[in-house]
């Protein structure tokens, strides 16, 4: 059991291109429903299996289990709700903190995100100048909630 | 990953009572929508996350995963939908099948149901005599909707 403290932020620009090498996320969802969400997540050959609990503020908890990859394909395949989530990953090391990049694919193609995981919720934070308005209290940008309203659809 | 065929009865009588001991099961939901299940379970020093799909006939597809115990009984009190499902088990080999009898607690009390997992659908069984109605496909059954619409409450 975790708790996970993170800010999410709009991505400005290509400046933050280049500086790390992409991993390919393929993730679905097997429950989106707010009090929990339950993913099923590949990247190469791990796969994990997370639960997730309701957001309070930028807290939640979260639970993650190292699952098969065969497993975890055929759930996304088969059993997750559509459609399934594929995005393009950049950790890029910056003042202490690692900022996550999220460049979705697919259905959420042109969204493009960062999130920064925090020790504390008051953490002071240096932004990178690609860094645009931050979205952490909006739900749209929920992945759990880009599966049923897609950027696409907005 | 596992196909579970399985045929669901109700018990009657008390003949099966005293042939072996019982393990206390404690579950917990983390989604109970019908084209797929989450279910946390706990018994004793051991605890399981599965994932069900939906059923086909009497066949599921199922994927289960060891979790620490400590994790489980977090997420059974304070992520899955309540009430939660408590109920005692016990496990009676017969003819080279195995009976498992759960006799539920709580907003179930009542309730006792025996199963019994076949390798193919069509398998003969022979019924021991504390066996009655079978209900494998009466979903009211459904240990996942015995959360929402306790035996209780019938």
């Amino acid at each position: 059991m975790a708790k996970e403290i993170e800010r999410k932020f709009l991505v400005r620009g290509n400046g933050w291109r280049g500086m790390v090498p992409a991993k390919h996320y393929c993730q679905g969802y097997l429950s989106t429903i707010k009090e929990r969400t339950v993913r099923v997540r590949c990247c190469g050959n791990e796969a994990w299996l997370t639960i997730k609990s309701t957001t309070q503020g930028i807290t939640r908890t979260e639970f993650e289990y190292p699952i098969p990859p065969d497993e975890a394909r055929y759930m996304i395949q088969h059993l997750a709700e559509q459609p399934i989530i594929e995005k393009y990953r950049y950790c890029i090391p910056l003042n202490g903190l690692v900022w996550e990049i999220d460049e979705f694919l697919g259905a959420n193609q042109g969204l493009i995100v960062a999130e920064v995981e925090l020790n504390h919720a008051q953490d002071e934070i240096i932004l990178p100048e690609w860094i645009g308005e931050e979205v952490s209290d909006d739900p749209r940008y929920y992945n759990s909630n880009l599966v049923s309203k897609p950027f696409s659809q907005w």
